[in-house]
Formats: structure tokens, sequence, C-alpha cells
């Protein structure tokens, strides 16, 4: 039996809580249900939000500092919460990480993570200050010239795709969200 | 203590399953947890999808066999499910409300209705055929020209919202998705 955690990652089969796997009347699909309280855990898609947030240009990477992948870096980027708009959950998550304070500027993509059920929305954004620093989940921030990017030590593929998405756009005013590379599912064990 | 179905709607309190609020270990925030098990709901904002879809001049609807809002019409539209890219998603919601096999064009619309913690994608698509029919869901579908639309009898203000996008970019090659009109939340108890 298969079941996530908060981040959609595979967790060990477990023994209490919801976790059997059956069709909920008037559903039509299969639910992961408590069968000691018939509690159903829905499971639906995450939404993951992030900013491509530039000072001049410069743009701000974090290095993170918990797992999937602590050590490398990413964009300000997490969980949407309940209650709040993609953009505020964007500029939420950039003061979190890097105590960045920013303006949403546009949709710069909406990615499909199909294997772990997230869809990623990155907003472009402009940082109010150069001043930015770690947040919990930092262990250094900093801000990078496109150049001087820290591009073999990216986290994860949507990183690559948010960086390389925001270069073809720059000076752009308006443009439709890009989607995931043709071919890419941002599978990292496929390498794809 | 407030909890949700499904569909993000208040329930009644309950006596079993995650009905505990309380900040779990390593988090900041308070989560919905079993005080029987310890199991974390974890709630995060629900992603709906859905379709303004044409053949030739006419808008594809459906009329809501189900509550909320039974009797009154809306697009093709419902909350993605795990395993699926958000396209998918819409175009799965249309086979199954209105038999519509359709491609679908580009994003028109993401629309962030915060009090019920919903994040909706509406897509432009081309019907591959007029023939539609009720799915389970719907007690009738039609395909309207835009000025015999229902109007007075939508379900939902992003349903409003979506068709007036639509025809303001009808022609349209390229364009950034829209956002909610300005001011409006989707908040039908609060007329906005």
């Amino acid at each position: 039996m298969v079941r996530t955690c908060k981040h959609n990652w595979l967790m060990a089969e477990r023994h209490k809580g919801p976790r059997i796997r059956k069709v909920p009347a008037g559903d039509n699909r299969q639910r992961l249900v408590c069968p000691d309280c018939d509690y159903v855990a829905y499971e639906n898609p995450k939404v993951v939000v992030g900013v491509v947030a530039t000072w001049e240009d410069k743009l701000l990477m974090c290095k993170r500092a918990i797992e999937p992948r602590r050590g490398y870096w990413t964009l300000p980027a997490g969980f949407m919460e309940l209650g709040e708009t993609p953009e505020e959950g964007a500029a939420r998550e950039a003061w979190e990480e890097a105590r960045a304070e920013l303006e949403i500027i546009d949709l710069l993509a909406v990615y499909s993570i199909r294997h772990i059920s997230q869809l990623q929305l990155f907003y472009r954004a402009r940082l109010l200050s150069p001043d930015v620093s770690v947040g919990p989940e930092s262990e250094e921030v900093g801000l990078f010239t496109f150049d001087s990017l820290p591009a073999n030590d990216l986290a994860f593929p949507s990183v690559h795709w948010a960086i390389e998405h925001f270069q073809q756009v720059r000076g752009a005013d308006t443009f439709p969200p890009f989607r995931n590379p043709a071919g890419r599912t941002g599978d990292m064990r496929r390498g794809r």
C-alpha cells in the first residue's frame, strides 16, 4: 500500500490512521480510508508556489538546510497554505526562506511534476531591497548574477526550468506562462 | 473547531479521525491531528481544473445534477486528481461531466477562491465534435451561442469570470492568464 506524507513522498505502511484503499460511496476512485473510523483522507495534488526574484541583475537563491536535496541551491518556493492566494504564498515563502521582501510581477510558469502530484507556480518578482538573510529552511542565501549561478548544484529540475524560462522572457512585458520543457517530467529518479 | 470535507466545505465537529488542531513538531502552524493515533491530516489548497470549450461559435455548459448549486449552469470543471497534469484533469472533467472530447489550447485564467482555499485553472479548449451528452454529475449539457447563455443561472462567480475573460481574448493567440477581477474573491456569501 502506498502512502504519502506532506511532501507526497512515499511513506512506509502504517498501522493507524487512514491506511486502506477503497472507493467511498458516491465516489468513482479509490481513496485512503481509516478502517477504524471511516475517515476519508482525500489526496489531491499539492500546489507549490515560488519566485524568480531579482535585485537589479541578480537572482535570489537559497541553499537548502533541509531534506530533500539539503545543501543544494533552490529558488524560494514551498507549499501553498490554506487561505492565501498563490501570489501571497510565493511572497511568504521568499520571506520564510530568505527574509526577502518583494513585489510579485506576473506568472512565469506552471509546471506539473506528476510523479509527486505537484503543481508548481513560479512568479517573477522584484526584490524591494537587496537585504536578504537565511530563514530556518536555508543554510545560505545569495544574490547571483546569471553568469555566476551555482548551476551545477541546483536542487530540482524545475529550478533549472524556471531560471531558463525567466531568461527567455527578460524584458518581455506579457507572455503566456511556460509549461514543462518538452518531454520533461521532473522525475529525478528517471533523469527527466 | 473547523473541519472541511473534500470540497473544503465546513463540516460538523466529529469525534473520530483527525480533529484536534495543534502544531506538529518541526512545523510552524496548526494542523489537524488525530488524538488517537497522531495522524496529521495536512490541509492544503485544492486545485480545480476546468475548460472553456467551444465548437464553432458555441460554448459547452453543464447544468449541475449535484450540490452545491444543483440546477445551475457551470463550465466543466472539478478537482484535479493525483498523477495527472492540469490539462489532463481539465479534459477528464469535460469527459466526466459532458462526455466531451476536446483539445486543450492554452491557460485562460488562474483564479484564487481564498475562502474555500481553491486554486482554479481554466483552459481554453476546442471540442473535437459537437456530440456531447450528460455525465453523472450533470442533468443537462448544451452548446450555447454567447448571446444565448443561461447568464442568469450560472453556478459560481468564477464561471462568470471565465466566460467574460474568454470573450476578451477571442482571436488572441497569446496572452498572460487572467486573475480574479479586481476586488472579487468569489465569496458568494458576501456577494463578491
